[in-house]
């Protein structure tokens, strides 16, 4: 098993990653584990430590093996350092980013209205296998990264698609590591995407995510919470909020996928 | 007055735009503005007719005049086209996007759990004037986007803010103009910044702002709803939806801020 901090190192070049092939759904690198690639290219680059905001647009998957990371300041300021940050294999972009980089701290909110989601206790929940009989694909992702599942969104499992449109569960990094800002990315962009909940059984390519850390995460396993508002014209939004073993707001992402239904 | 469709206008050479001081908020530049002014340059360069999505990262602010984007392609598709643009003044970089341009349609959704938000009709709601008594700072873009909001949001503007942070209003263009896929972006950022109605009177500036358009708006209004999870270490993330005047999404939107509070 590749640990996350294996699988997102990156060469004494400080721009050469190696994509690992476990950190995949079907045949594709999952998104958030690119992102956290070129996440940590850019923190080698910043004297700024965390990682704010990321912006990634998704131009055609790599594959597992040999990619170069660009990175481009575009601003640094005093609190928050803006960079571009490019994904290429065989000459090839693969995936382009703009990142914020800045500060995070542990502080309660200064005022907040979100809340911790409603989903029964880790134990209660059911973990996602990377096989599972009649899915469409394997998810290797789902050995490196455990995915506990609230049952009641498990119906499209076992041929009962739900109209709710919510995943939502408990994740832990397998290889036992506590979750940081850049691994956070991982789990903004959670298994399985919602449309495959209402039934839709085919690829849901992500065309641009959105994602943003919003303080230092506890130790322990992290909530996720997936929704989406729509799917029209062949896309989907999907929206996702982290929180830690704390009950704390750790991260929010949204993104933007294609899905054929 | 200048039109939105002049405002955004680019010259001959599809790359210099004259930036407009009347869609500014205090003395800087509106976000919205400047995104749909990138966007406009996209649209000038891509087979595809429509914004699908956009995330723009604020580097500096412009001043009202002459301004340089440069678009580059990053990969044309036969349904999506993915764009970088970046806006320019006296090369100097004062925003960077990445967009993603295809075909916008107005079908019904497949699936949707999205609610057209609860406000008050048109008419009862308020419209904000470009000054306020007690304001901090003018707001000439409210001479060219009439924002009428519901009442209920405007506790702060007599003294008594909200513990809400929600944002809820009707939005028209003032030259008279339907809602197009462009000047939608204008609408994903609304005043005021819902930290104004949490009672923080000082400017927010936007670090990062991420929008999707749904679906191609019908003539009349729009209806805006602006939400935020929460304000901690000086950053606030807002959300918007929003929703045509038939009661369809066209619009989602959310951007990371700084705050000081």
């Amino acid at each position: 098993m590749t640990t996350f901090s294996e699988a997102t190192a990156l060469a004494a070049d400080g721009a050469t990653a190696e994509l690992d092939p476990g950190w995949a759904v079907g045949d594709k690198l999952h998104g958030g584990y690119l992102m956290a690639v070129l996440g940590r290219a850019v923190a080698g680059r910043s004297e700024l430590p965390h990682l704010l905001a990321m912006t990634t647009t998704f131009l055609r998957p790599p594959a597992p093996g040999p990619a170069t990371v660009t990175v481009d300041l575009l601003r640094a300021g005093r609190t928050a350092g803006q960079y571009r940050a490019r994904l290429e294999q065989d000459g090839r972009p693969c995936a382009e980013a703009l990142v914020t980089q800045g500060t995070l701290d542990s502080s309660a909110a200064w005022w907040g209205r979100a809340k911790v989601p409603d989903l029964p206790a880790e134990e209660d929940c059911l973990r996602l296998t990377a096989e599972a009989p009649g899915s469409p694909f394997t998810v290797p992702l789902l050995d490196l990264v455990e995915h506990r599942l609230d049952p009641a969104c498990l119906g499209f499992a076992v041929g009962q698609p739900s109209q709710d449109g919510r995943v939502a569960g408990w994740l832990r990094l397998a290889d036992g590591a506590d979750w940081d800002p850049l691994s956070l990315l991982i789990a903004t962009d959670p298994a399985p995407p919602v449309s495959l909940t209402l039934g839709i059984t085919g690829w849901a390519p992500t065309l641009s995510l959105t994602a943003y850390v919003r303080r230092l995460p506890a130790p322990g396993p992290v909530r996720v919470l997936m929704t989406s508002s729509e799917i029209t014209s062949g896309r989907m939004d999907e929206t996702v909020e982290v929180w830690d073993s704390t009950g704390a707001l750790v991260a929010q992402a949204t993104q933007l996928a294609g899905v054929r239904v």
